[in-house]
């Protein structure tokens, strides 16, 4: 039994600054009142980047924006609102996304490609950018690098905590900072919670390394949860290269055959992974956290397909929620999600107890035992498909009461 | 606006007898108490048989059994069992499923080869065969005709009410009757939800034309419901014919070119819709039958995926749970079914409302009209693609917090 589970302590992390990235968050009252939520983060010199984006075919405005931006790489701003996802706005979402980064460019005397726009909340209701223009000019004059928490904070939407982390990595000799924040709830819902992250680094490394990365470290952490298999029309993964360790000495990172590499891109997908665990940890209305292992599969591809047709079950979800050992809707699960699978070669694992094995139940099997481990807040439940070597993990929480209250609720 | 949604007074439904068609039933205290849950439905001449079953990649043992004999593709019986599934059974299940099939053939002095089984329940769970073999003899002996409302009841599992239709049909002067019992509940729930059917018509018709016909009609009813996107490992659904009616003189129906098959076929059809939508409408927790209409997608194939896509999200079944007009929910499910879409062609109507054109909010929404609309039992969505001229439709059910707890609960 491996569990991923990482410790949950980001609360009372001790954020580093970042030399060279400053950011400051305002109340707009577009929706949500005494709070903030909206976040400019301003790079002093214009920073590499990379990104990903959300694979809907109706993408929010901003997405478009970024997308068509990232082929010049370079970034000075970015503004992120939470409230409004200005999706499904039509031209005047376009002109919204014109608007604020025409403004957010003025006021850091940038070009307009080089300003990173996300937005989070209702679909469908047009983003009002003139009430928003007028706060980059002094949001520009009041940013400060010691605000990671603040950031965090103003981009959350039905959030519960704000999801917020670091890491420190020496790459030959110089120690670099990854910092990251990132809103979510569920891998969606238009009017609630899309997944956003910002990620920002003193690293000096190449936008195209940056994206191979990214695209790399997206698979196994943002891209193996599921919170109820909706996929949000804004969801946003940025990561900024600062380059200011550079002025330590640090030489750049632009090759792939550079031996930091490795160092560097494992502490990216850690990172990736712990924010990725704290949005499924907070899905709306969980109350467990999940954590799907297949193995045995035919393939990675076909254990990943397997594994997310368990997680998104939800009948294994309400299962969890109501603490029942119920390892049949497990079966069911592996049987419907299409891939090679041979019942009587299946076992089925919840914590370290195996409850099925060759097709039917374990022997072993203790109804005892079983309710006792479902009573845990971290639910481990492992597929051996017994067929090949193929493996994956995905996480997901337990589907409650409280998810269909939330989401019936939310928008009237 | 063209709903399919049907007159529902199947409860005082007068059902016709059907010549040659007995059924009776019993209590095996197999895991209900006080009520029927085994059904022997016996043709006094081998009847033809059409069946179709889950896809699951992990069957049941009955639905494995049923499988290897359908090329033979002759029924004398038919024993369903509700309570348990006997599925991830094992050699266990295997060997009950022969000890039933001897037993009922032996009461019916049959080959093995035309005994057809159905069991729904609990999964994994051994079926102890021999405190049912027994029972098979004298309920041969007390089966009768007008017996339909007790058969459907004996399959219940969770669903609330019992799910049986007729209808006559006029073939080239001869009328022939087909009735038609089924079960549900979810799409599924390896342990209470399995959706069995069981069809049968006096009209002669040769078991290859059955299949034809039901494989046809399978397409746009039972595979067009979706309660919670689950599939079961024992899904059955079986079209029998007596042949009775050649007693009056109505000639065999064994080609396709033959002109009454299409009316037969077209016949058949609506009863697979009405008994599907007998299902979806009593899907677990459900308060409202919900009907999705894709149109203007680029096949008739995309559109289904983008019909069951929206069907299936929980977020747009929670939102009319909560009687909550969110269009940018259908918005999401549109862009994340991976179809070709074009959020800028988008429409979307809830009722005879159009909510959403051309990517953005209708400039007629009233949230009034909206608010009053998603009040009703039945909530009909339409989305217009824009691309072609690909249709569908699909129905599911809410999702409510009723689900959840019939879910979280059950086995336990």
């Amino acid at each position: 039994m491996t569990m991923t589970f990482l410790p949950f302590s980001q609360s009372c992390l001790d954020m580093p600054t970042l030399a060279g990235v400053r950011m400051a968050t305002a109340k707009t009252g577009i929706r949500y009142k005494n709070r903030t939520d909206l976040l400019f983060l301003i790079f002093e010199r214009a920073a590499d980047v990379a990104g990903v984006f959300t694979r809907s075919r109706c993408p929010s405005a901003p997405v478009d924006h970024c997308r068509s931006i990232l082929a010049h790489a370079r970034a000075r701003g970015v503004v992120v609102n939470s409230g409004n996802a200005n999706a499904f706005t039509g031209k005047k979402g376009r002109t919204a996304v014109k608007l604020m980064s025409e403004a957010a460019a003025t006021a850091l005397s940038c070009p307009v490609n080089e300003i990173y726009l996300a937005s989070t909340g209702v679909i469908g209701e047009p983003l009002d950018a003139r009430e928003l223009v007028h706060l980059f000019a002094p949001l520009s004059a009041k940013a400060k690098e010691d605000n990671w928490f603040e950031a965090a904070k103003a981009i959350m939407t039905t959030d519960t905590f704000a999801k917020i982390t670091t890491c420190k990595v020496h790459l030959d000799g110089y120690e670099v900072t990854i910092n990251g924040i990132a809103k979510g709830a569920g891998m969606i819902a238009p009017d609630m919670a899309t997944m956003l992250s910002f990620i920002v680094t003193d690293a000096p490394v190449s936008a195209p390394i940056l994206q191979e990365i990214l695209e790399d470290g997206v698979g196994l952490s943002f891209n193996s949860i599921t919170v109820d298999s909706d996929t949000s029309t804004s969801d946003t993964l940025l990561l900024f290269s600062t380059g200011s360790a550079t002025k330590k000495g640090m030489p750049y990172l632009n090759v792939r055959s550079d031996p930091r590499y490795k160092t560097f891109a494992e502490a990216v997908k850690s990172l990736l992974l712990n924010l990725a665990l704290q949005i499924v940890r907070d899905g709306e209305g969980a109350r467990k956290l999940i954590e799907v292992h297949v193995t045995g599969a035919v393939s990675d591809v076909s254990a990943k397909k397997i594994a997310m047709s368990i997680a998104n079950s939800p009948l294994v979800k309400t299962a969890v929620a109501g603490e029942d050992a119920n390892w049949g809707r497990v079966v069911m699960a592996v049987g419907k999600a299409g891939e090679e699978a041979d019942r009587d070669r299946l076992s089925i694992w919840f914590g370290s107890q195996r409850f099925a094995v060759d097709g039917e139940r374990d022997s072993t099997y203790s109804e005892t035992i079983a309710s006792h481990y479902m009573r845990s807040s971290e639910i481990y439940i492992r597929a051996d498909i017994g067929l090949g070597n193929g493996a994956a993990k995905v996480w997901t929480c337990d589907l409650t009461r409280d998810y269909v209250m939330i989401n019936g609720d939310y928008r009237s």
